[in-house]
């Protein structure tokens, strides 16, 4: 049987799991790309540090000149996260002639029309179906399981952490912290989990998914994000109340007025596919115009679970069927964004505010009266009763809202946090519509 | 911009589908396929028929050598049910040159090996998306995106008219025959709804994924089945209690005996993505060893949703990708099968049984000494009251069994049956596993 040579480069966790699935199981590769992966490097910085994979003889080496200048590996998967030495040694192996499979999202998102150009310069290919949802392949059906379509939203829970700590906080009632903590212990959470939990991570899959879906020329940085590290236990209480669990959204949406992007923590109805996503899950609900709405829902992270799509993107480029996506693609061009994204005050969206407030008479109508005057209108007022223990003498109100701008409903909330009959922070949640972008 | 001219054959509801995409949106084909997908011919049977769409002056024929004579057209979407002429045409358009588009998984299913050989012999491809499960690309998911996993585990919807009527069942507490009519008002069942019904076209679907997923060399006949038109109300109300609902899941698994294949009604837990599927959507579950478990969910048929999924294909064949998946799927090939299909008899599963039986003494332990000789234990047993309008003196006996074999299963149910204490017809039905086939 004929042989691709392969190589990994960086062999942490995913590293260890794609040398596992190209060794140990030679025949699926085989099978499915009518040729044998061979792995014959495998490069790390440190040749002294354990490794979670045993390799055969001569693969493991610290130089990478030896993937180099080797002709004959044609297939690499880069797999050192972060930015540098990522960028340099991603670009080092596309002028060596690779093809480059890759699950380091930040780089895509940071760097992707440096390194697509140069790739599509040099004839050469980059994949990255693990560099968003993990196990679940994205990627794939968008860009080409649904090409007859014009998507029309892309709603997502694209950060496992995240959903693991809403998830647990949701359960058990524990504040963010106590979730947070359970989650680093059960290492769904890193020591540093901030680029998890105030959404950098879902707003940086979110632009790649912008990309590919609506043809949008956008960085990740220009996605109006809020991350779950805000997240109060009380507001899960209250929204389970009212019927909704609280999720960390990454929303995309095309409406006449251009493309709508944002990641936030929103309220979804329970029983909606989204909302009843558990612990570490990644799930994504695509609308295409003709296909109508299709829900994916599966591992997003882990080491096994991204190197399946690892290794599926390894026997697409060594078939040659990743080269012809590529080229087709044009993804990352220096073509114009085919749509405009909306301002952030302009995006529509239902609202759940909750106000701690005075308990006295009148209080009601200052609000509501603001709320009046920035034209949003309520669809619901809930005020909680004061527990007996509480002396504060306030009360908290919880009020939902029809649809309104983002733009009306945060100059709303200013401004009834100015009234001095409200005390302490006030919260202002999204709320994803029942048949979001449904035709 | 290049082009490709591609031909329909059969105008029907996807036909006419697949035409307006392929005439309304081709910027849509363009811009993945890299050129303009050209629809050159429609060729109808009968063209004084009214159609569901406006072709362009010349594309309406009814002559299908304008096809086959035309070296241009190189690819084309075959969308005629049934196995003739429908075998014929494809053959022919094999035999002229053609790579072949289809939706037609009862074609596959009974001539899919003849055809796949003929394909390859004569270095043509056949793409079948559309196939199994309409707009869920679970073709491309399971034949390309898991390439790295051992599948271990295949769980589905696979047929729209039987989630719809069964759901109907369960929430409108109506018959079958009830639930039926609704659904062949809303079009979601037609007129003979037997091949839907009776869970043949599930066993089909199931088949083709058998063979993709496991290399399982199996015809859909031998798959065994039960359909949902033997369902009785009372058993949705009385799963309904004990928490699970009633759905017609094709089944797949791979254990050490050997591949578990089976088409039935199912008791599936309440929560669990199966059991909430509602009106005529399609899902499933696949296992991967290393992906972990991913569900997919959306319109199983219908002739967008279908329509979308053949021009998908179309694309795939116009840019070349379909013919390298197409070599390396060995699909239907002449090869024997990889797995051993396990006997009927031998399947695992929990059992949920129903038995209309006397109101008297010792009745209990007649049916539980059966059960215990053919090894079967006892989960749980709930004995409902008769009302109070029933004059028949009897009760109706739910019992929940462990895990057993299904010969075992069967065959005591055929010995209870036999116990003059018992009237009427008694109900076996398979529960799934909540964590099947899970690692």
């Amino acid at each position: 049987m004929d042989k691709t040579k392969v190589a990994i480069v960086g062999l942490g966790t995913v590293g260890s799991g794609v040398a596992r699935l190209l060794l140990d199981h030679g025949d699926r590769t085989a099978r499915h790309a009518g040729r044998t992966l061979w792995l014959e490097k495998a490069v790390v910085r440190d040749l002294s540090r354990a490794r979670g994979c045993d390799l055969p003889q001569g693969v493991l080496t610290d130089d990478l000149t030896t993937v180099l200048d080797d002709p004959e590996i044609k297939v690499v998967a880069q797999l050192i996260g972060g930015l540098e030495p990522a960028r340099s040694i991603m670009l080092q192996l596309l002028e060596a002639g690779k093809d480059v499979v890759t699950a380091n999202k930040a780089l895509l998102a940071d760097h992707g029309p440096e390194l697509f150009d140069r790739a599509r310069a040099l004839g050469r290919c980059i994949a990255f179906e693990a560099a968003v949802a993990g196990g679940v392949p994205i990627i794939t059906n968008v860009s080409q399981c649904f090409s007859a379509n014009q998507i029309q939203s892309v709603q997502g829970i694209l950060n496992g952490t995240s959903n693991f700590i809403a998830s647990q906080m949701d359960q058990h009632g524990w504040s963010y912290d106590q979730a947070l903590k359970a989650a680093q212990e059960l290492g769904f959470a890193e020591a540093d989990p901030s680029m998890d939990v105030d959404g950098t991570d879902a707003a940086q899959k979110l632009a790649i998914l912008a990309h590919l879906a609506f043809g949008a020329r956008v960085h990740w940085s220009e996605i109006p994000r809020v991350g779950i590290d805000t997240l109060d236990a009380k507001d899960l209480q209250f929204a389970s109340k009212l019927g909704f669990r609280i999720k960390l959204i990454a929303h995309a949406r095309l409406v006449a007025e251009g493309l709508e992007l944002c990641v936030a923590p929103t309220l979804v109805r329970k029983g909606q596919p989204l909302a009843e996503v558990q612990a570490n899950y990644n799930a994504i609900t695509v609308v295409g115009d003709a296909v109508g709405d299709v829900f994916f829902h599966g591992q997003g992270a882990g080491q096994m679970p991204t190197a399946s799509a690892v290794v599926a993107d390894m026997i697409d480029v060594a078939v040659g069927r990743e080269q012809i996506t590529f080229q087709t693609l044009e993804l990352w061009s220096q073509r114009e964004s085919r749509v405009r994204i909306r301002a952030v005050d302009d995006l529509p969206g239902r609202y759940y505010m909750r106000f701690r407030v005075v308990d006295e008479p009148g209080v009601m109508a200052k609000i509501t009266n603001i709320l009046g005057q920035e034209q949003l209108s309520i669809a619901s007022i809930i005020q909680h009763e004061t527990a007996p223990e509480d002396v504060s003498q306030t009360v908290q109100l919880v009020i939902m809202t029809h649809e309104a701008s983002e733009g009306a409903a945060r100059k709303a909330v200013e401004r009834i946090m100015q009234l001095p009959i409200v005390h302490g922070p006030s919260v202002r949640l999204r709320v994803m519509q029942d048949r979001l972008a449904s035709r």
